[in-house]
């Protein structure tokens, strides 16, 4: 998971493509970058670290240029270098001339790279930015195309989820995969500069009044004369469009104030707890989230009740690396430094805890433990979302299916396994009645049925 | 505001401090540092920086020793340096053998400075706590006086708030001055370790089981052998000593996991929520908190009520410097990083918006406006402490008497300042039914009535 | 003046290329950097440095390749970044396929560029090595040339003084100006290494066996199976050639061991205070240089008049950044930093000082007057060059016109300038009797004779 | 070997103490450090690292002062950290009072140390300055003692060789043990500002018009109001002194410039060159120095014997460590990156190759090899000091007994060992005519005679 952004036609690009990262901090904190064209040519930085760290003021001021698009990068293993963070540029003899950043996942990746290698193409990053913008630049350079052919041409090679920003020095491309997978919306202010970003929180607090959705296979072409549309050939297969958005971002991702697929983010997580609640024959004493992403499926769900809602658990938010050593064992501290229970707060309740998710199962299993340790009576975990049976091919970083505990175990052996004295997973039918289009989301994860094979 | 740690007789006691110092992380951002004996001397390290920064892992393991004391520093103006932030030592021929960290702050402070000044002691920072600390060691060496001694001779002369962890290389002494005014608990892990810390949270997640409060005017010194509570002559009129805890800790600094004084932090902040609601007639659509110091008394006021409790405001806990300059017009930005709106959230609403309290009422101007522009029909503010009108004296940075809004404008002017439909704060014999003794408290930010003159 | 090295087919190019930048190090203290290839693509390292700031032995090892060109770089005016130090590359879809490194200057840099940028060409840099690489690149990339016939184009195009090191992932380029007017010596080691160098020293250090110089209007290509020379076309004017090396090479630039135009260096040095001393009739009492460049003219001076020779004056070797402020009055340190003079060498002795070069005259006058404070009794002042009058416009960089003393001042009014006793240049006929071939140097900044216009 | 610098009474004192710390860098390029008292406490900065990159100008401006003391540091193994550099200082309740800078070694190291450890004293490094120090502060401050008694006690009871300068945030004391073996001299410059300095070079560069020696076993207190000398009891046989200066100082470490002992450096190395030829019945082509040590012996040697002297040897004054690892073979290059010879300058010549001295006789043997590589016909080897058989104890870093080839072989071993074709040491008696007083030197490495035992 990353996030992009895009500015175009302000004075301040760089100061408002930073402060659209910053937004978007959430979805990515190991490195972000940008690019920054001054009408000629990319000055680019990326590092690791926060936004804020690596773009400060005194630096940002040095960004001259009109156009910005910028990337936050979350932490994969393995590819922690300034290198594998994005955007990407391509230099030649007239300057660096491209700049692109995208958020997804290239399904077909080590195919079309080595098809491109044959080609004498090199690459400094293992990253799929990178491979969609050499490619792009291929078919211009040896193919003699247009950009805009060239990013079909990306469209029917590239199989995956993309949503991405590729920008020349005097114009932006908004260009996102068929399926529609990861997010992307963009708009305009009132002052007429054009902003694109993953999540609309990006554009509210950048001012912009509308926000629109980059079509399904869209390429949206900004220019300082206009804005114009690319439709893709109707009758060629390989164009094959359909909203597949990925439900995940509204479950989890996705911070509660942005604007998705035509969904507000937290109405969503309300409505899944109340569906959760309709299930749910249980009298608690208190339903609690665990912060922050469940918190409004618990407000969701206490509603729904007319039960108690309440923080029980507190959220440590200066997190990072861990302090101590595996063998400490004063404490499993990995959650006790992120999770800490009211004190005097559980004691003797039945309690309904909700999560947005289970994976591994172990992170659960120990907040379940502190709960039980505070002296609740009974805790009755309710899940947001279905079971997570199957990875992600599509930007989502799961382990492999064997380390998915739903995939290996029964809800009877996972309810065992987390303490909990009930387990209840929302069910796909009641969750996609939570969303306006039940066909437009993928749900790979949860039932096998992937859009690209 | 700040907070101290101290651990002692621990293998890894380094490892323990800065797990301490990073569960009390909210009360002080700025700076951190650690003191560690080795049994002979100790060893210092001090710089701006979160705890995670300044202390990884590699830099820990080197802090060998049993003994380490630990301090997070708040940002106050005008004095981030390293030399600055605490804990300090004494260093002579024998080494640094002794070490000190304080929360709170010395009313007398350049009176009883300059008087050591004239006796030639030298001082490196503008910091109270190494005034505490040398006026200490100079009765130590100069006065010939016994530690304990020293510590009860500090005590008549330095007037103010202080809660001080002072260490040697193999004793520790918890000391807190008459009024007892900021928090200090301690208490021990089942291993025998003894730590003492600003906040019970800090005890919970190092597995100590019963936190103790460390008396007004006490002097508790932990050795190898044993813990010893000394107590000052009881008919010395300047170690009068009660118990006037700072109200605004319950209220605002301390996290909601604590427990100070007696008191559940989050259990006072839901009753000045049901106080605030008992007095309102309104019936509101939502009752949303300015997040996240008051989520638990919007939780309490929405119990007491029972209308909805949502989230309305989002925050964005990736603080810090500004980005962008004043002069930048989209949107005043300082309050947009950090909060924002729900989408279709506020839309023809009556809301009720809950805050902890208004200092200057800068922020809250910007956030009922925020709100109102969301679309808010009416927005009721309601303040869960009285009218701020007098700076407090004993370690809260607060703006002189004249920036204190309540102190220039009645309630009205504040409700039309701040653009709400109607303001109201909790009144002072409402917020104390919500501690157990009402006498225990300094509330002179209030009242206006110091305990200390 | 800078450095140039280049090296082919060695396992360990890189650590070679540092060895060699090493010993040119006295080319250039500001700044250096180093290109290698790993068969398919150059990695570029350049920083203000020395050789061995730059390039400790840890960084060398990640250098992994076996062509590796470097440049070591002067410090001049306003330049002073890593953007303008060498070499230079270029970048593409294909990685960066190019690196050069050149010393020298070229006379129509702003023509050349300006024309260059109007076609789109992007120059990061103020510097001529990268105008040289770009010109050579477009030509192949626009003009559908070779290689070779890109670097003719380029000698066709670009005036002035280069000697340059050009190489491709898999071949080097040795260039040279037709004038041939900086130095630059190439050979192979035993083991088959290809090295070229401006100076001959720093292919000694490499074990190379016979050096050669390039000739003017020079291409030599090394590649995998042969070294190939590529003659220009004998009937085009623009091609005419000549050797017109810089004499200053010889007088003061090089190390004295270095061999270069055919000329051991310091025997010249030597020819040049015999030829002093024959025009000479005084007698006495010791010679002395200005150390270290004139020590081989003091050297030739007293072994030809047999007289003492004596080192009076102390260098000391840790220069750099001046100290103390202009106001500074104790000393005019800025001389006295960087030399001294012996306790009672020099009292009541009649001293011959033998010193390279007047430029601005403000050095030797603080040396004459060091030396007579130190009371020598006369200072006879001789120089091993002729009045410098007129501005280098091939490398050097020399003050303008007016600021050269010579230019403004008679032979007489220098002398009192210095506060010499006497004061004698070398004639340039003299000058030239010092070299082989009278007819092969360039000598514009004695004789304003300018090879290029 | 290492330098110390003290400076007294100038407004600008880091300044200069700076300047005179560049002069002396030859004594010491690993650390260097300074502390500056402004009156009453002392700053301290000590570093890894030259003197002008420690100590740029705009760090210097911010040691403000009229006290300054400085020392420079000889890299020895083991003990590169800043806390081993110099100067120390002590801390205490009224700041850091003393400030220790000193040059030598000493003999009792260990068993001093472990007295005042007994006694609770701590040591922060493995260096003899800190203990001089500390011994001092322990009389003062635990016996009652004044300054000056205190420094007599450490006098009695410290044995070896110290140059030291102990300044008092109001005074300063230069301090020279009992054989005043190194090197140490003071003086006034014509404002008034007291210096002193390890070698008289520094004292020139600051102006200073007449040195003084400090006597052995003197203390020379400087305050604002006089200097003082202090004698010690002429009847305390513990205070037996005796010059004992260390004869190598003239020989090698020594810069030429300066004046030590009553001897002009440079003048008894012409003279030992001078000796070395009496000795000799050889008829060289050419003499020729092993830069830069000896050349002032190869002036001598050349002057008397009225042959032809030359430097054929080059030396790289940017050295550093080595670039290349061990199993590199081309070169043998620690010895080719230092030195270099001139081309076509040996060819069949007869050399006589005159080196200061000769410890292991690694290097000598690869200058030697160097030399008959460039063709010389016969290498005569003169060595400037009689054989090195025995270690020095008084702060050269000798290598230990068994290292030192004169003590495991002949002189004719030694000759076939170099590969030279005749070897000649001066002998001690000749060595000492070349100074004034020869009862006056400490020579115990070659003749094992230890003023000291």
């Amino acid at each position: 998971m990353c996030g992009i952004i895009g500015v175009f036609n302000h004075e301040r690009a760089a100061e408002l493509a930073a402060l659209g990262m910053f937004a978007e901090q959430h979805r990515g904190q190991e490195s972000c970058g940008m690019a920054v064209s001054d009408g000629k040519v990319f000055t680019l930085r990326k590092k690791m670290g926060l936004v804020k760290q690596v773009f400060p003021p005194e630096r940002l001021e040095t960004f001259k240029g009109k156009i910005a698009i910028g990337h936050v990068r979350y932490p994969t293993k393995g590819s922690a270098t300034d290198y594998n963070s994005q955007p990407h540029t391509v230099d030649s003899l007239y300057g660096a001339t491209y700049a692109l950043a995208s958020n997804g996942d290239v399904v077909n990746y080590f195919e079309v790279k080595e098809e491109l290698e044959k080609k004498g193409v090199y690459f400094k990053s293992q990253n799929d930015g990178e491979l969609i913008l050499k490619y792009i630049i291929y078919q211009i350079q040896n193919e003699g195309m247009g950009i805009v052919d060239a990013i079909k041409a990306m469209m029917k090679r590239v199989k995956g989820a993309f949503s991405t920003v590729l920008a020349t020095p005097d114009k932006m491309y908004m260009v996102r995969d068929p399926y529609a997978i990861r997010p992307m919306v963009w708009g305009k202010t009132s002052d007429g500069t054009v902003v694109v970003a993953s999540e609309s929180c990006a554009l509210d607090i950048l001012g912009v009044e509308n926000r629109l959705e980059v079509p399904p296979a869209g390429i949206i072409q900004v220019s300082e004369r206009d804005i114009k549309m690319f439709d893709n050939d109707p009758n060629d297969y390989r164009f094959f469009k359909e909203d597949k958005h990925c439900i995940f971002e509204l479950i989890y991702f996705s911070r509660p104030d942005s604007f998705h697929f035509n969904e507000n983010v937290y109405e969503v997580r309300k409505k899944i707890g109340a569906e959760l609640a309709k299930k749910d024959d249980i009298i608690p004493d208190v339903v609690v989230p665990v912060p922050d992403s469940s918190n409004f499926m618990a407000v969701g769900y206490a509603n729904e009740k007319k039960c108690y809602f309440s923080m029980g658990l507190i959220r440590n938010h200066y997190v990072g690396r861990t302090f101590i050593k595996p063998e400490q064992t004063i404490r499993d501290e990995s959650v006790s430094q992120k999770f800490s229970t009211l004190p005097n707060f559980f004691t003797g309740k039945k309690v309904v805890l909700i999560d947005d998710s289970i994976v591994r199962g172990t992170t659960i299993k120990k907040i379940v433990n502190m709960i039980k340790k505070a002296g609740a009576a009974e805790v009755h975990l309710r899940i947001g979302s279905p079971a997570v049976k199957y990875p992600c091919y599509y930007g989502i970083d799961t382990p492999n299916q064997t380390e998915l505990i739903a995939n290996q175990k029964s809800i009877e052996e996972i309810r065992d396994f987390a303490g909990a004295d009930s387990l209840r997973y929302i069910e796909l039918d009641d969750l996609l009645k939570c969303v306006e289009s039940k066909d437009k989301y993928c749900h790979a994860c949860f039932s096998g049925n992937y859009p690209i094979k």
